[in-house]
């Protein structure tokens, strides 16, 4: 090793596992995962070469940690943005999922796709479902108030995650004002649920 | 090869070209990508091997090939549908836009995943941007005929290509009747164009 070797101490298993996790997408994202030894990422973590092996058997096991995590915290920052709007604003609820569902997107692009590089085609991902119910339960919530007509939830909730999720792609692609977008993405979802159509 | 040889016949390079493509598309569907070889795709083909290693180095060098080409259907399909519809009935192209794409989907989703599996990562891949082409089009010229409000017609499309995708995922994985989810599809989509929302 060449840094300095960080202090041992003695710590609980999950803030160990954490350690290892935190290290391994911070060098997977700095120098790619095939570039990154399991060497690099005890030693960043400050945890013995044992405590990797006690959990995971290649640094390719890490990922579904990593999946765990990103999905857990997009959830809980979205959660957060939509709470802190009053419980029968319901507009208000489903604008604050647009903006900072699509502003995580953007943020975290990199570290999206390095933990969903093959996870593109599975159509009954644990993660894709967590999220859907997140939007869905909001949409729901509103139409059982009264907001707006009561529909098949779970196809809007499909409607509204991807529409964000492709608006996502676009800002990143050719770049943009997330804000705007997200204001833009929010209004448009609230006409189509107000209107029936043809 | 255990089967009886095909007669060879001289036959201009294209047609050769696509007699190869068409075999490993057929091939890599039925067997999969790893398990199928080069002497699989000439015998199927009824071509000579040098004829394949005219074109290609690897079974894998097919793969832009057959993306090239389900890209090329897919857009040909949806505008065979979208153009069966009178030229002035917007609403009318719109769904059959919605109708045709999502079927395609639906039924061709194994060679859909198979063309595409490296590909989701893409955001600035030429034939998501073709697609999308393909349905700003049809918005554009319906609201500068008057048929919706002017809009940013561009991220319209991708809401409505991402809304689209979404569904036909969610059909895959959770069954349904795929005419009745295009109707929802282009009725949302309606409601969407129609309305300026808060």
């Amino acid at each position: 090793m060449k840094t300095k070797q960080r202090q041992r101490q003695v710590k609980p298993a999950e803030v160990r596992l954490d350690e290892l996790v935190s290290a391994a997408q911070v060098l997977f994202l700095e120098k790619g995962m095939k570039a990154t030894t399991v060497d690099d990422i005890v030693e960043r973590a400050g945890v013995a070469k044992g405590t990797f092996y006690h959990y995971f058997n290649t640094k390719t096991d890490l990922l579904p940690a990593l999946r765990e995590r990103f999905a857990r915290r997009f959830l809980e920052r979205v959660s957060e943005a939509v709470e802190a709007c009053a419980e029968d604003d319901w507009r208000g609820r489903l604008s604050a999922w647009c903006q900072r569902s699509l502003s995580i997107c953007v943020e975290d692009f990199r570290l999206h796709d390095l933990v969903y590089a093959d996870h593109y085609h599975d159509r009954s991902d644990p993660d894709l479902n967590q999220v859907l119910d997140q939007v869905e339960a909001i949409l729901r919530a509103g139409g059982e108030a009264g907001a707006w007509p009561q529909a098949d939830w779970r196809r809007l909730a499909v409607i509204a995650f991807w529409s964000m999720h492709g608006l996502a792609d676009d800002l990143i692609a050719r770049g943009g004002d997330s804000e705007e977008v997200g204001r833009f993405l929010s209004q448009r979802l609230l006409a189509m649920l107000g209107g029936t159509g043809t």
